[in-house]
């Protein structure tokens, strides 16, 4: 069998399986380290004394991820770091030291390289993330994968913690990222200010680091960051919670740009989009409430988790109708 | 300039340069972890309260690093892993948590990947190192990239200490991966045992995890593993001690096999073939000769650091002549 016909979460699944069955829980030599989280979440976390230290990895393979058609070097140095940093972020956690790892073609251009590692630092420095090494290897394409520590303190949020009942709700906005790789890729051009606003969040998107850590101070449990699109996302927290969940199309929040700009797409690219690298969380709405006060950025209350444990994700309309989710996300294999 | 012509390490140094140009020595978030030790050794080093921590970053990509016409998957998910213990041997560390990040085409079979896990999970046995996650997307050629975390107690051996004076030594052999890399790809067979003996070192390396902490217990400040070949790498120490080395090439420690099976390769072989796994390290003669006396395992004195600060490696004869080193390795970029 090949993997596109098994998919990703499914060759995930299996590689896990593998794993867990084959390896003892703790190995001898770990000294004072204790794994507290593995596989399947957007970091590993392990306590070392009395940290509690994350892990976290992230690949972008050129025509795949990225252009050099549609991004700049810079801005794809920014994102290969932003998107881990998000990682981190969503665990409750701050970064700390990233290993860059380049596979380059012999014709690369050296000035590329300076760019990309500008954008590395514009981010790192941003965030408060060292760049502490890493391995450069030929490759017939390019591609960039960077490893990222964390550190958290006294407790982490995790996929799998969701409770039947608790409202879902998502920092910022969504689609705003996809809608502006269309402005891009499809060399749309509106309002300069609009078009700006829509492009950056696609090339530079913020990881909610502050936001990560202050859910946690508020007792959130369970988070994970948008990276894939909403649905695809929230049914990866559906199966790790052993739930499922039901999405109210009219209350996801999307920037009224990408609704004037794209007026017919706006709910699939905020639906299925990616890249936004928001918070998506659960708890219960008292808790959000004091995070809605609390945070600077926006917060919404999109949904709630249900007992149903197949982690179905369901969108309905104003009218309690589903929605038919065409576009939802991508599988990395699956085309 | 395309990066062929300034070679990795030509853009490592480069981009060394950028990052410790534009990065504040410890971001301000750390809490209390302070680096150690940053880019250009076998794996990054930082204290976090009372433990020393390790990162390490290693690659290989199809049909450039491995082939599966001449590897198992197993073997190359044991290789994969065993480089990144490598490293982390070579500090003086305890491997402890890796992630897997894989590039993979979609048409990849799935029965390849149990392999690859496989092969990745008895090595991961073997040394303790337990696998925590990872990162899976697609790609239109084969990648792996682990990320693997150690520990050290109390101090970690770098590349950059080598005194004027120290002795040069080698743990085990040298050239023998390579030899089995000919066996391989130039179909060639000897004696049964033999052949398999060659084979093995080069597709199922073992590092050296235990010989690093005793280096470190008996007084070693300096070492580095031998990956890219003998002169490379004593090279790459050189540099980042600001000094030279004079090897003895009668001195070399080869397998008889790889002596006899190729007479008039086995030099430049041992000199630059690389993917040995062995430590390569530094110290007074007084040391090396208790290590000697611990390790289960043969340790060679193969030369002497110089003052000379500029790096350069030369291997004399048994007349004191220098060798012409036309085949010493080999630079990732550079053809």
């Amino acid at each position: 069998m090949d993997i596109e016909e098994l998919g990703e979460f499914g060759l995930i699944e299996r590689l896990e399986r593998i794993v867990t069955n084959a390896m003892p829980n703790n190995p001898s030599n770990s000294k004072n380290a204790k794994l507290l989280l593995g596989i399947g979440d957007d970091a590993a976390a392990w306590s070392l004394d009395k940290n509690i230290e994350l892990f976290t990895t992230d690949t972008m393979v050129e025509n795949i991820h990225f252009s050099p058609a549609t991004s700049t070097w810079e801005d794809v140095g920014w994102k290969a770091l932003a998107a881990n940093i998000s990682d981190i972020a969503a665990m409750g956690g701050v970064p700390l030291y990233a290993a860059i790892t380049l596979g380059l073609p012999p014709s690369t251009q050296v000035e590329s390289m300076d760019d990309l590692y500008k954008g590395i630092l514009e981010c790192g420095i941003k965030y408060n993330t060292m760049i502490i090494g890493g391995d450069m290897v030929s490759s017939p394409i390019t591609f960039i994968t960077i490893g990222l520590t964390g550190i958290a303190s006294g407790a982490f949020l995790s996929r799998s913690t969701a409770k039947t009942g608790d409202r879902i709700a998502v920092t910022g906005s969504l689609g705003t990222s996809s809608a502006g790789l269309k402005m891009i890729s499809e060399k749309l051009e509106v309002d300069a200010r609009d078009s700006q606003a829509m492009k950056q969040s696609h090339l530079r998107p913020q990881p909610r680091v502050q936001e990560g850590q202050m859910l946690l101070e508020l007792g959130v449990k369970t988070a994970m960051d948008v990276s894939d699109g909403l649905v695809d996302d929230l049914g990866k927290l559906c199966r790790a919670s052993k739930k499922s969940a039901i999405v109210w199309a009219n209350s996801i929040p999307i920037e009224p740009t990408v609704q004037r700009v794209f007026p017919n797409q706006a709910i699939s690219l905020a639906l299925g989009g990616g890249e936004d690298y928001e918070l998506l969380f659960t708890a219960s709405e008292t808790i959000i409430d004091k995070i809605k006060a609390r945070l600077c950025i926006k917060v919404s209350i999109i949904g709630e988790i249900l007992e149903d444990g197949l982690g179905k994700v369901t969108v309905v309309d104003k009218d309690n109708s589903p929605l038919d989710l065409t576009d939802t996300g991508w599988d990395h294999f699956k085309s």
